[in-house]
């Protein structure tokens, strides 16, 4: 089997740019296209990733929505597909609040990156047009598509628009008869759900999808579906993070207040009215850290879909730390059971406090793609959850 | 997707008996036939588990190999296939040594059963055929080949024969041109270059394979895989198992044994030359426990062609206590890499020491079937190994 892989990233935020930095030190992976909001890149013999990466560093094309300095760019496709307003009509000059990106250990864009909020630079001259492989596009996921015959798979890392932004761009792949993979990292349910809404349109096309798989959902959810595999009953799922975002505090702070709409006492739209100042006060208020419990993280609904447990047994939380790098806790998984044999256990996985959450979201992102694209050129179509590229329960 | 899976059980000792309780537990799966060296029970509608395992307890139908008090049956085709010698001509009233099989967590047959040692009943009234499902038959494993249309897939679980034994029940299964998945749980290395040398006819007959499926390799090497997610590089994977033996000490004597030639100062033919006083005085010696160092395990072999180390990184050892049911050690997988950013770290999965070796080996197991067979199923054929049924490195 050609273990060869071809891939694109569409968005080139604090995802896109690492997945295609990770890529280099992995072997069997060529990245072939890139696209932001203004522009995109293409060689099919494999771009430069040095080039792309140090033009690109500090200067990321985005949307206005951290900043609100520059207007939406409407007729691009990143912005105006079918309904998908610009993002700055939802929130002019404040952080956008779309009710799942967290800072929590791997998964949404924006989390450990630029891709929405750490805009250094914005407007036509941003991001990949600055580098000698980009072009400047109106249509840059279109023109990627273009391109996709020759493209084994695609990392969506695109900014957190709209919710059904990531199954419309899968559909639009779909209507164009795309036969690849398709990867997210995102982790809010109820794209999954959409995501699932659209199997029989993706499958007829010859789309592979496995969808949250960044750290959670993603590397951890695989881990519990692993830990389950002594049970024949799971009791409890319990997912803990750690993130020290320190140096990466400015990139994300439209993210931190996202995640302050899971303290108690808080939720999204008390979070969205927010001031920086307020927000400012609340951190210093708990001396640069955030603990977070029972956070709305796909991980449920995905290991229920795998059949390993109810959803509800299922507890995502962690701990934020925007004053150190260090992580304030330990990323653990704990998968409680029975086994055949009556006996009540916990298997735990846990993850080295020197693995940054960049690491533990981009490995196993491109982890999922090479397995799927393996899975897809055996004709194996459809959507799948990180539990479903695993042992089955 | 049909979700339904049926199942075959090829060898009745401890892991195929445990294989059929444990899929009691477990949802979707039917076992429809299940053989041993002198009989075979199908029922396309379903086996009932529970007077099969109650007829065949403590009466399992084995060679000669533990007792050397029954003649072989070279008419069977458990014995007798193409050079297959029967066991009892290597090893008369000697337990046998082929040279893998350890008491390690998981895998061999035998580890954790009675597959060849624990023989309670011999001759032709034993095993399956004491069940009210049973028949007697001189050609067990073609007997369920002959059903094998109907059956999704099967779980070797037979006893350590030659080491082609495998192999060549596979390559049958080929011949008889079965589409549908093969799963062993056996350790050793050799066996799995030999079933990559069968890759080609398997495919064209559509099997899906999976080798060393078990506990170790298997779970831990499935583990080993998904930890190094965080990582670019590899430095170690350190597999480390506790088992506690004593109930099922007798049952496991010459697995025992074959763990000895792993010992400091011993090898394979010196432990096969041990007289039992000589073993219970070495066992004396060690207060009840083994410590293993540096086991020869197949993970090496199969973290390896999955991509994710050299084999020589790998490293496999543990501690077996025969006189207690308590594990001696916390069985735990550890893998020590270096991030994409440069930082090393060690990940590491643990499994609670109250599930037992058969809960680790027969999940699993039964948990890389059912996956295989939706692999089986989108047209997805050749031989894989645990690390293969994860992401990829």
């Amino acid at each position: 089997m050609d273990d060869d892989v071809t891939f694109a990233v569409l968005g080139t935020g604090g995802i896109g740019r690492r997945a295609l930095d990770v890529a280099r030190h992995k072997g069997g992976l060529t990245p072939v296209a890139a696209c932001d909001r203004n522009g995109v890149a293409v060689d099919h013999s494999g771009l430069d990733v040095d080039e792309l990466l140090d033009a690109t560093e500090g200067n990321i094309a985005s949307g206005p929505e951290a900043d609100g300095d520059t207007p939406a760019t409407p007729e691009s496709d990143y912005a105006s597909d079918g309904g998908l307003a610009s993002h700055a009509s939802e929130t002019s000059s404040e952080p956008r609040s779309d009710g799942g990106a967290t800072a929590a250990e791997g998964g949404s864009v924006g989390d450990d990156g630029t891709a929405s909020d750490g805009v250094k630079q914005a407007g036509e001259d941003a991001g990949i047009v600055a580098s000698a492989q980009g072009e400047p596009t109106e249509t840059p996921i279109d023109d990627v598509i273009a391109e996709s015959d020759a493209i084994d798979a695609v990392l969506l890392a695109l900014p957190n628009l709209e919710h059904d932004f990531i199954p419309r761009v899968a559909e639009r792949f779909a209507d164009a008869d795309y036969g690849g993979v398709l990867v997210d990292v995102l982790k809010r349910s109820r794209v999954i759900g959409m995501l699932d809404d659209r199997t029989d349109r993706l499958e007829d096309s010859g789309i592979t999808f496995v969808c949250g798989a960044g750290a959670t959902p993603g590397f951890l959810t695989g881990a519990a579906a692993l830990a389950a595999q002594s049970f024949v009953e799971v009791d409890s799922v319990e997912i803990w993070w750690g993130v020290g975002l320190k140096s990466g505090y400015e990139d994300n702070r439209g993210t931190v207040r996202e995640d302050i709409a899971h303290l108690d006492g808080y939720d999204i739209e008390r979070a969205r009215e927010m001031s920086e100042s307020e927000i400012e006060a609340l951190i210093d208020e708990h001396g640069g850290r955030l603990e977070f419990r029972d956070m709305e993280h796909a991980d449920d609904v995905l290991l229920e879909r795998a059949g390993i447990c109810d959803a509800e047994d299922v507890s995502v939380g962690g701990v934020l730390d925007v004053r150190s790098d260090e992580k304030p806790t330990t990323t653990t998984v704990r998968v409680t059971g029975t086994t055949f044999d009556g006996e009540r256990g916990t298997n735990t996985f846990e993850l080295d406090d020197a693995t940054s959450m960049a690491a533990n979201v981009n490995g196993p992102a491109l982890g999922y793609l090479k397995a799927a694209v393996l899975r897809n050129r055996a004709g194996d179509y459809g959507v799948y959850g990180p539990a479903d590229v695993m042992p089955s329960f």
